[in-house]
């Protein structure tokens, strides 16, 4: 079963997500467990303290390192499996579908979100790896933590249930995913093209790959270059 | 005052984040008012059904368009301002912090947020425009909303404290931040760089330009190029 852990001083946040729809049944599932520790459990003072001020000056607080370090060497010790430790960063490798699939290989992982203006700079030693979720500014590590348990619990056997895993492989195949319509057929005057009614599987695969090919094109030039040069890399869109 | 509000089936996830720290602070502060409606208020079957099979076979459920329609439209006579529409999808625009700055020009933003597999394509016709957070795949478009809203919430004049803003704007500036340290000095044998504790302000200016220089050349050199040419542009980097 794989593990995965968060270290934030907002542990009651992750519990919402984690308790409903996919993330919910698949852990409802024992397909993995998920706890959120507080970093505030790893202070000594009485006021909890995991901030102090820049050396050198500046505003803003940064979270200090002892806390951190202490949290993680004691969250260590708590299961058998090492935890694969991630930090998040502007500096960090770019979070896309491919670190996803790569980080499903591990058991055991733990997120570290920093909140404030930063961290200090020696609490970096202790990440196996830093990524980062895409180029803006977020108050703290927590919503791109929970981002990538999504993207990670999604690449669990069963997670989607049997019947959407294939739907999965095909948004790896490095195109976006074709137009998708639904009842009614004709809504306000905007019709489902007719091909899609017709019964005719062949005829609805090929204006499927043709409509992925053409979104992928039209709005991701990026990835239909790569496709189209064989390099199909598991790269995909967003949700 | 800002609106920004939420369309989904999981509202109930929102207000954990909405009213914790930064966010919490600047809601409770008047910066701005959040909503977070529940799509299954505007279905009208004993089963509040939004989704139905895609036409033309296949595997997962779509996000049918009348709800859509009947929320986006009613939600928008609730308030004087029209909302800005905004849809997340993989096809849309790569969600960076220069989104966020001219979406922070908006007085009213709607996010729809899609689950499931997929929404019936014709529903893209209510959106203003259409984004994406990062080449990965999540279960739903609740955590790329949080992620644009506390984006966005940040660059509220006000909402960081009046003591932080300046801080805010040196992320602006096209490069990563420097690194930062907080006492000890010494922690386990790792010191803070001398001169960070000189006291000396020009010299502690001149380092962390260089350290900021530095880890841009190093970690994105995609942002430091775009630096040196002068064309500074407002990305930065994540949390």
């Amino acid at each position: 079963m794989k593990r995965y852990e968060t270290l934030s001083v907002f542990p009651e946040f992750f519990e919402p997500y984690m308790s409903s729809s996919i993330m919910g049944r698949a852990r409802s599932k024992g397909l993995f467990e998920f706890h959120a520790h507080n970093l505030r459990d790893w202070t000594h003072d009485r006021h909890n303290t995991v901030d102090d001020a820049p050396f050198g000056g500046g505003q803003g607080m940064l979270m200090k390192p002892a806390p951190i370090f202490e949290a993680v060497e004691s969250i260590q010790t708590m299961a058998d499996a090492p935890a694969h430790v991630v930090f998040f960063s502007p500096v960090g490798e770019t979070f896309t579908q491919r670190t996803a699939e790569r980080l499903a290989g591990e058991d055991r992982i733990l997120f570290v979100c920093g909140r404030y203006e930063g961290m200090d700079e020696r609490v970096y030693t202790l990440a196996d790896e830093v990524i980062s979720i895409g180029d803006y500014v977020l108050t703290g590590g927590e919503l791109p933590a929970l981002c990538a348990i999504d993207a990670l619990v999604r690449l669990i056997p069963g997670a989607l249930g049997d019947e959407m895993s294939a739907v999965d492989e095909s948004f790896s195949s490095g195109l976006l995913e074709y137009e998708q319509y639904t009842r009614p057929a004709d809504f306000r005057g905007m019709k489902v093209p007719d091909v899609l009614l017709s019964g005719d599987h062949a005829a609805v695969d090929a204006w499927r790959l043709a409509s992925a090919l053409e979104r992928t094109r039209r709005f991701r030039p990026d990835l239909y270059e790569a496709y189209m040069e064989g390099g199909a890399d598991g790269e995909t869109g967003a949700s």
